[in-house]
């Protein structure tokens, strides 16, 4: 299975694509969409869409995994995630893909095998599980690939239990 | 001056567009995007992507207004309802249509003259400023007309401040 993780933000937004059986995971592509923080929202939304749409079109992931957002410590913050979030699901739903939601604690879980990893510790296992010698230089890129290693395992594993195995 | 005021939410979404001079305001058209709650939020933001564009391409608008979003009494609202604004700013900015944001208190100050005004009032100033006779029987669709209006009238006033008039 192929996913693409995104990892949003109002200036940078990651993403990581992943080639996956749930078990072994091999890194297709991964970087970052800058959106000038000068620029309004509305252009931000922009770039960031035609970005995610070019990625798509180029590597064809069947599925979409991004983060869940929180309100949380920032509020403001969360309410702008919140609306690239909601251009990154509307190019996702265009493309016809398939959409997971992950908490942070979900994917931290997925990638390290517990909820409480320090960044650093989630960039190396995040480069070991895709085969990489060093991590992944952009900590965006890296926050994409780990939401589509969580979707890859994740879903896996709900299928197997689903059927019983 | 043709505006599209949208009033955003995560099951109903109003529009409503006016011609204006920024003193008198004509009803072009005025109605209800409705996604189903059922769906999950990415298959929403789809429905009201196309049908904001429909609505764009039809009527051709020159501006787009938008309430703003607060954190407020309902974070999780607020969060979803941030997820619709973003796939909306998107669509305005690829239509290539200026954006403007208001308050709830800019809005009504504009529409009734002060801020507190209460819904039926809104609803019943929003008609005669527009020439009905009747209120506009969806209040999502009045409300998307409301905010279109105040960025007809307070863009005029501006323009007219800056010009020194």
């Amino acid at each position: 299975m192929r996913v693409l993780g995104i990892d949003c933000g109002t200036e940078r937004t990651g993403y990581g694509i992943i080639d996956s059986d749930g078990r072994d995971h091999r890194l297709v592509t991964a970087g970052v969409i800058q959106a000038q923080s000068g620029l309004p929202l509305e252009e931000r939304l922009l770039v960031i869409a035609r970005g995610l749409r070019d990625v798509i079109r180029t590597h064809r992931p069947q599925a979409v995994a991004v983060e869940q957002v929180f309100h949380g410590a920032n509020p403001k913050t969360a309410l702008k995630l919140a609306h690239v979030r909601g251009a990154a699901l509307l190019v996702a739903a265009e493309a016809g893909l398939e959409v997971g939601e992950y908490s942070a604690l979900e994917v931290k879980t997925s990638v390290v095998g517990y909820g409480r990893a320090e960044k650093a510790q989630v960039q190396m296992m995040v480069a070991s599980l895709v085969g990489l010698a060093d991590p992944i230089a952009s900590e965006d890129a890296s926050d994409a690939v780990a939401v589509a290693i969580c979707h890859a395992t994740t879903g896996t594993m709900r299928k197997r239990m689903e059927a019983g195995r």
